[in-house]
């Protein structure tokens, strides 16, 4: 008989679960045992080194060969392992970086904003006033005001068209009334002691988030996402702004086809949460300057050509009733303010929730979108510019491209001539989503199968045809959820050539403008769908980043949706908000001279 | 050869038109000439009284026998004249009382205001901006912002949508704007140096008058009226009432007939001034609190029933949007206070018109309608009652009732054994409208047609059939447009006697609660649609106002139309709207003990 195996609990954070193993799991196995889903594209072998954990305390086994080989000596200091070769020896807190946690995973953690002084714009009080009688006439308005206090100013028309049903509901004459703080008006009526919720919404122009929160609590009660029903009226924006522009019924069509969606998400969420919409009293929607202009029914004319201008950069606090959204009767609508053309209030909104609670230093900030919106905060000072970076992460213009969906690729490895590939959901492969994409230009790089100049190396086993239509095998029909080989064409290097290159040189001129080098950089801050689940060491090896060490890289998640979701729950954010959208000073890199020469530069690898 | 005749001007006040004529030719007749028509039932005999004038300056004919014969001692030593016995002499100045107008003549002298200072909400301001270039990237509203200088604070997203066309119309770059002064928001935006209009309604219950304004100068352009639409659902408040409350259908349905309506009288308006609606950029409507309850989707189910209080009694600003009303983008609505449930926004109107300027005093304010409010101002304290009139005087119920149009009689007069009648437009007589009714009523009582009770005196020759059924013709159908009879029933003599009874119940108990006896009123107020046609002789005779000398009488037309038109133009009388509505002391009429007895004495005549 062997000796008797210990018990051990590892402490997963910041996902906040615990798993209980015998001593000599590996720390990859214990997360899997408790569901915590770690990346592991080469199957646990230790080649792939995307899995680094880090340990924060207890007893674990000693750096193995592979680890010794795949982290460098600071990293190892710090405490740094690969999850597959990690032993646990006892009790352990083990912490997970965001990038080595899977897609499905990270969606999981997003809404967690600890940092977050909850003070919503409204509030709900609970009310019983007295009934009329024939010596006491008052309004239903006027004894509502009254029972409040000092402080009520007016009750809103929406809020008066419910009042008289909903205090004469009960025998009670009880009610809730959201009221807003800073001007002590009542927004709208609710049964007494019913919950005030809120929607926080990231409108991309390719997909749509959508928060449902609680006001109180700050609680993320349910989330639902959808793609942008208006992509057949163009992929990117210009498209979309040409469409807005053949007349105002194809202008308002998109707007209702935006509503619309948002609408659905509404529905999705209240049924998840098992909640009515009409508890939905604030409502925050962020998105870039067209998709924001279109929502709001503004013109998009002048966006679409130069100087691009947009109708207005200020904050707009509105109902969502103005723009055809039915939540609560009086539900408000507040939109950040927006900072130019081509950065909008989703940039502000992920300004707001990245760079508001950090200490300062210089950093740089990406927001990786069919649009890209890069700052460099230095010294008290906001740069920003927006780049076209197109679709290529997103999935689209890729031969095999998807979205983050289960099947898709969102990491690959090459090792022994041929890609390992680790798919959402673990399912059968089925195409490559942005994450994907990226690992596979990055591994093609590293095994000579792509050259500097994009071409595929037609010399190598997995490469087919000639340079022109050469592809290169991902996946063998064998092996493929769609049973058929999946590829990676020289087009395709082309489109990731041209996006990271659009983002490349945004990052050098802005860079330049401030005065700032690389080496200068505390921090770079990776924001959107897509940064969320790339490789940094992918991104930098790709030329997507600039050349500098990936613990300075923090990956931030969907940072416009919890912007927008913060901003719903802060009124400190909100004139954070009006404060950095000040603050920014605009580059508008189409107009400027060295744009051209720093494209044509980065589009090598 | 006669004497050369000489030549004389005659000047008419208030309507401000001069007559030419040789001398000896009676005021009448130069009135006349010149298109000023002046109430004559008896064809210029002198025997209705009807036609008295004020002679203001000038050598004029001495009182005729008739004229001493009609006016007493104190009207002749003031200068009072029948303006049929009146020669003139030489050049004259004489003022005709809104009474002695005809019902045409007085709805011409509507929408004058002298004594009030324009000071709308909304000024409009021209501005220039410069374009938009490569190096000045501000926004739309960003430049206008900026052009307007300090004060700006937000421009509404109604004005946005429009503005980045706007600012592109013209090569010049140039707009106006629509600016709140007290907030500096603008509003809307119109091309440069177009006039801002505003809107003006009375909603009343069964008829609707809509002004439309120039606020800039206050000058009324054009005025329409027409039915309330909503009369086949009810003809009274109350049946409107019990329609609403069938269902959410029923009650939008009412707020879109309603809404429609005032959207007709606004093509009509802006059609006679040849004007665009889109220039109406501020709307001030009045109603009894049912009819401003159901304009604003506000529910009317508790004032149906005891104790009938309203969903509020604020002042509600609104935009015409919400009402569904399109005027310009973004327009304002405002809704003035109501007092209680039957003592609406438009008896607030009512008082803004008639007792701010006034000097103070003891008066007694009725405005006379299917719902008559009546006022009590005593020592700085206003005490104000609602009773349910019915729509006796606006023609409705009676046999030969119709609306003041032409062929309408306006007023009769009883002599010879046969009644003369005036008509509107001195068309072949058709029907009765509220004025002609009351004065059948007053002549039937002083010939003795009509008994104390109400009863017909069947054996006069002119009434017909049995007490039950009788009916006294007015006009053989020899004479009549119908080419049949119009005659005058019992029961029409009842509606008249509840309407009165009703209206003097509420008076007599006004005065009780206040203690203020008749005889120390210094003015009664009569204001209304039918107020201002009745003849004051044949309201006291008949009941309706109580006993005092007629020139303690004044007519002042349809105040709540012309408050409405005020509260449009000044900002103070806004002001003062809300400090009236919170002085006002309600009483409430149908818990009132003493009300059944007063109604059931005033039956009587």
């Amino acid at each position: 008989m062997g000796r008797r195996q210990s018990s051990a609990s590892v402490t997963f954070e910041p996902v906040g679960r615990r798993a209980h193993v015998t001593a000599g799991t590996t720390a990859m196995a214990a997360a899997s045992s408790v569901g915590v889903q770690i990346v592991s594209v080469c199957g646990g072998q230790g080649s792939c080194g995307r899995c680094r954990v880090r340990l924060v305390s207890g007893a674990v086994g000693k750096p193995t060969a592979v680890e010794r080989d795949q982290l460098d000596r600071d990293e190892l200091a710090g405490g740094i392992r690969l999850a597959c070769q990690l032993a646990i020896r006892g009790d352990v807190a083990i912490d997970i970086p965001a990038g080595s946690l899977t897609a499905a995973q990270r969606l999981q953690l997003e809404g967690e904003d600890r940092a977050l002084k909850v003070d919503p714009i409204l509030i709900g009080l609970d009310l019983q006033v007295e009934p009329p009688t024939p010596h006491d006439l008052r309004s239903d308005a006027g004894r509502v005001l009254e029972a409040l206090g000092r402080g009520a100013s007016t009750i809103g028309v929406d809020a008066l068209r419910q009042l008289p049903e909903r205090l004469r509901a009960t025998d009670e004459w009880s009610l809730r009334v959201a009221v807003q703080r800073e001007t002590g008006d009542v927004i709208t009526v609710l049964p007494a002691g019913m919950a005030l919720l809120g929607l926080a919404v990231d409108l991309g122009t390719t997909k749509i988030a959508a928060y449902l929160v609680e006001l109180s609590s700050g609680r993320t009660l349910a989330r639902a996402g959808a793609m942008n029903p208006q992509i057949p009226h163009g992929e990117d924006v210009l498209n979309r702004i040409t469409y807005a522009n053949r007349g105002e019924q194809e202008r308002h069509a998109l707007q209702i086809e935006a509503v619309k969606a948002i609408s659905d998400l509404v529905d999705q969420s209240c049924a998840d949460a098992g909640v009515s919409r009409k508890q939905i009293v604030d409502c925050v929607i962020v998105g870039n300057t067209a998709m924001h202009h279109l929502l709001c029914g503004l013109p998009v004319r002048q966006l679409g050509s130069a100087p691009y201008v947009p109708a207005t950069t200020d904050a707009l606090s509105l109902t969502t009733d103005d723009i055809g959204l039915a939540l609560a009767p009086g539900a408000r609508l507040y939109l950040p303010p927006c900072i130019a053309g081509y950065v909008g209030a989703d940039h502000v909104a992920v300004l707001v929730q990245t760079v508001l609670d950090s200490a300062s230093g210089t950093r740089l900030l990406l927001d990786v979108g069919t649009n890209t919106e890069v700052s460099l905060l230095s010294d008290g000072r906001i740069w920003s510019c927006s780049t076209a970076s197109g679709p290529a992460f997103e999935g689209a213009h890729i031969s095999a491209g998807m979205r983050a969906a289960p099947g898709a690729i969102e990491h690959a490895h090459y090792l022994d001539g041929a890609f390992r590939v680790q798919t959402i959901d673990d399912q059968p492969p089925i195409g490559l989503c942005g994450s994907g994409i990226l690992d596979v230009v990055a591994e093609g790089l590293r095994a000579g199968i792509i050259g500097p100049f994009g071409a595929l190396a037609s010399s190598h086993p997995l490469v087919r045809g000639n340079n022109g239509d050469g592809a290169c095998v991902l996946v063998p029909a064998a092996d493929a959820g769609t049973h058929a080989d999946i590829v990676f064409t020289r087009a395709d290097v082309s489109e990731v050539q041209l996006a990271k290159a659009a983002i490349r040189a945004g990052t050098e001129l802005l860079l330049e403008t401030a005065g700032v080098a690389t080496g200068d950089l505390d921090e770079v801050i990776v924001a959107g769908a897509f940064g969320t689940y790339l490789d940094i060491r992918s991104a930098i090896r790709v030329g997507l980043l600039p050349m500098l060490e990936p613990d300075r890289v923090r990956q931030v998640g969907n940072a416009a949706g919890a912007g927008a979701r913060r901003l719903l729950l802060s009124r400190a954010a909100r004139a954070a908000a009006r404060e950095l959208a000040d603050a920014v000073e605009y580059v508008e890199l189409t107009t400027h001279t060295a744009f051209a020469d720093r494209f044509a530069q980065a589009i090598l690898f």
